[in-house]
């Protein structure tokens, strides 16, 4: 992998302050993505010489980021050891904890990928994509699985999407649980309930590690039902008049389900629009996850023919991505589907910060063509994935943990998740806050951290992943605020004199035509300096041109192009 | 002014819907900047031949307007005809209400600006920064002045500034209201009330045109006193034991003076952080409406040497401004203070949408270094500015109008403005959502849209207004996304030959050295192709290089760097 610099062997030390060997018998665990962040989770477990991986997922990129696709886990430091990977344990199918599996699968194909069945259907469809033929191992809650010295249990969790798992290891360093995603939703459309009770038997048994969610550690109290959306649903699709959107996450097959019941009760028929969703809820009808009643489903051409009071489209486009079905929508730029008044949109779905203009943009194009915006923050058409403080005090009283390490989320929700388990008795000095790279391990049933070893970004950016670092991504922030103002000049490779009057154009810089008018004169003051003073290097000629150019710049518009000179010997 | 093309004369015809001449009598209203946006309001009244102007301020870009310090109202419409203005009102000292006015007053110094006392001065050290010396006409709640046909009568109205105004318009057309921005706080601080009574007596009167502010219409209920953050503050600052740290809007003086009296009523003395905080203390205080009781304020440098428990900072950058104070004590850049954990910050601010991102960085970092930090997110330290709903329904009711503009805001806060209207008995054909440029004639007693004058976004980027448009910005957004491969070519005039081997180089391309090495042997492929087919024309060579470079960069990257081919015929 180019772009990131190799500075550290697998699990072994890294700059600064290098973890020592890991104890015999002890139990090692490096976050290569996921803890300080939310996104790209991914966590290794050494232990007798052998590793064991839970999730490996993407994480999107923020706006100074520009220009990249997905963001990878940092695979370095197992780089050198993946034969000693006995599996992949993907907790769900979100693309948080999946998106970089065929990254991972590329450097070893034949690691044995572990999953619940949903889970590895969405994985399958993603490797088919990448031309993969993992291999897969599926598990389901109550089962048990052992690979090396790693015994596996699995345990039922809700989540914002069905078949979500906890999984819980066994070495002889001691027991550990990783809750991957959780809320504690009492209600649970599908009837599957997170197993505290099985969380309370291991803590019977007593769990040394206990890895959580903190996603939304900072939110006080607890989830609203996913089930308590339907009335509303009901409420809002029920009084509408006209075509009926509904946006939601295309993996969410529980919201859709409700969706597609109110649907029905109203005599409205259903097409799914984009990609993403007509594939996942392809995969959840197959599974039975999905009840699609008889003749409930059109296909969009058909959709779009039909009376608006009888028809409803299920389409992606949420967070307003904007080449997404519903964007294109607002901006009245979607082939089969035209806003008119009177039509209901529905955003079913969070709001992930960074997102918000996008999405209020959506908004505002679509209620400029008359629409009726409902979203969560004027209707309950949405509750979280995620446990807030008062489910993880359940958690943490159910599992009792003697060492605690929050996961998933920034350090402003790592802090809250450590707070919450120190009052519920946890020791404070065994809750550790170990952002990625930091290695923790787990000794005589103490968890300590034990050096850092050197995790990066690595970035996909179309076909090619680690090729863009960050003075690429340097470069394209300059550019992107400022532009470019490129100078070229022939010179004579022996006396350094200008063969013709330098050629000067900006890009980014400014729509004045005459804008850098002033620049050749100034360039060609600057060259007949540094030919009398016998000046032949080209290096040095640019320099000197990028110096002038950059001063006369800032004086002139008090902004900051990059300056590109060039200079040919001819 | 560049960059904005000139295609429509003063309040004249505009492409597609020009409005007709405005009837005897009548009154003509266009809004250059704020409606259809949240930012840069600025309100034309046209009456008599004569002009007024509500407001005129500026408009913070968003990610797709990279570079752009700034955007103004787009004065073309008015640019014949600045003689004709009789006066320009600020309503209160917000910058999306003041801040492009230095830019109207280079085009007419002598406009006489009309506003309270605070606002004024806010103006005044603005003009200082711009070297002008405006004409200021100052008013204040239940005064009256007369500007040409314009009468005009002013209106306490609370906000989160001091000293806010609502202004009628009385012209033989009719009575107009215009709210500027306004809420109903039932106990302000300072005493000063919405002048609700006022707006009865307007409504006994008669109001024939009413412009409400539109923000918070989206929002039910009512916005909890800003006095009832004391409690809240003093609840937070008691039980520090380090070092506290605030951070709110430079120019809210009311919280400000909260957060002094809490901290003097717990023996902390006090330092202003950031320049606009210290100046605009300093205006508030020598107008008496910041009480600073002695010996309460210190100087920064003797602040950072005072016991932990006996110091608070009110600073700038609750928006996560990356220069500003708090961003460079999160980062553990600033010069005098440093985090320590234990010590507490306090972000007495909203959250407004798009800095969510750059808020949460602070926030991580700030908590990384130990810091506890209080937001609004988990305690109620910030009470919005504007009327939600059930206070705009009692504006309603109390100025009963008979048409209705809503104003300040993006479409779907147009549009659920007037929806409260029409709930209070307004007749919806008398309720007009016109975006910037819209022209709504008030003739008759019936306010309707008669066409439109072409507004655009006018970008201030360094020392130059308007040379940057929308052709600079797509660059911008192209070189931000993919950065530049730039190509450089010296080929005889006379034949079109390479006399040298090209140059290449891409930024913002690659970190990888070796990405661009095919690109050489393409590119004198392709020369020696334009060479046999006899081509000399440089910008046809021009156009090969790019198209066989852009089609290799496609193919190989999926990307889609801006090509850049430079021929130099030599």
């Amino acid at each position: 992998m180019n772009g990131v610099q190799r500075e550290s062997p697998a699990l072994g030390p890294g700059p600064g302050a290098a973890p020592p060997p890991l104890a015999d018998g002890g139990l090692r665990v490096v976050a290569l993505g996921g803890i300080g962040e939310v996104g790209r989770n991914m966590t290794v477990f050494e232990h007798a010489g052998r590793l064991l991986i839970v999730d490996c997922g993407v994480l999107f990129p923020e706006d100074n980021q520009p220009g990249v696709d997905l963001i990878l886990p940092d695979f370095r430091p197992i780089e050198d050891r993946l034969d000693d990977i006995e599996a992949l344990v993907l907790t769900h199918g979100h693309e948080d904890h999946i998106g970089a599996v065929p990254f991972l699968l590329k450097q070893r194909p034949d690691l044995p990928v572990v999953g619940s069945k949903f889970t590895l259907a969405l994985l399958a469809a993603k490797c088919r994509e990448h031309r993969q033929n993992p291999v897969l191992v599926e598990v389901a809650e109550g089962q048990r699985s052992t690979h090396g010295p790693f015994e596996l249990e699995f345990f039922a969790v809700n989540h914002s999407i069905p078949d979500a798992l906890a999984v819980a290891i066994r070495t002889a360093a001691g027991l550990v649980l990783h809750t991957g995603d959780i809320k504690l939703d009492q209600l649970p459309l599908d009837g599957r309930l997170t197993d505290l009770a099985g969380f309370s038997r291991l803590g019977d048994e007593g769990v040394d590690l206990f890895l959580v969610d903190s996603t939304n550690a900072e939110v006080p109290g607890f989830v609203m039902p996913e089930r308590d959306i339907g009335p509303v649903l009901d409420g809002v699709i029920g009084k509408a008049t006209h075509r009926v959107i509904v946006a939601c996450f295309a993996s969410h097959v529980h919201r859709v389900q409700q969706v597609l019941d109110v649907a029905a009760a109203h005599g409205r028929r259903v097409a799914f629009v984009g990609r993403s969703m007509v594939r996942n809820m392809g995969v959840a009808a197959d599974l039975g996850l999905l009840r699609l009643p008889e003749g409930l489903l059109v296909d969009l051409d058909l959709a779009s023919t039909l009376p608006e009071d009888q028809v409803l489209f299920v389409s992606t486009g949420s967070q307003g991505e904007p080449l997404s079905a519903l964007s294109r929508m607002a901006r009245g730029e979607h082939r089969q589907i035209r806003i008119h008044p009177g039509d209901t949109v529905v955003l079913a779905s969070s709001l992930i910060p960074g997102n918000e203009n996008a999405v209020f943009n959506v908004v505002n194009g679509l209620v400029r063509l008359g629409a009726n915006v409902v979203h969560q923050g004027n209707a309950k058409v949405h509750v979280s994935g995620h446990a807030p403080a008062g489910e993880l005090l359940f958690l943490y009283n159910a599992v009792r943990p003697s060492n605690v390490m929050p996961v998933h989320g920034e350090w402003r929700h790592l802090r809250a998740n450590a707070e919450l388990a120190v009052r519920t008795g946890v020791r404070r000095d065994r809750v550790v806050i170990a952002e990625d790279g930091v290695v923790v391990d787990l000794v005589d049933g103490i968890a300590r951290i034990s050096g850092r070893v050197e995790v990066g970004h690595v970035y996909v950016d179309g076909l090619s992943v680690g090729d863009v670092g960050e003075s690429t991504l340097s470069d394209r922030l300059i550019l992107g605020e400022g532009g470019f103002i490129a100078i070229t000049v022939a010179v004579e490779a022996t006396t350094g004199r200008a063969v013709a009057p330098p050629t000067v154009s900006g890009r980014g810089f400014s729509d004045d035509p005459k804008a850098l008018d002033d620049v050749v004169a100034l360039v060609e003051m600057e060259l007949s300096r540094t030919e009398a003073e016998g000046i032949t290097d080209t290096h040095r000629i640019a320099q000197a041109v990028r110096r002038v150019v950059g001063r006369w710049v800032a004086d002139t518009y008090r902004r900051r192009p990059m300056i590109v000179p060039t200079v040919l010997p001819v």
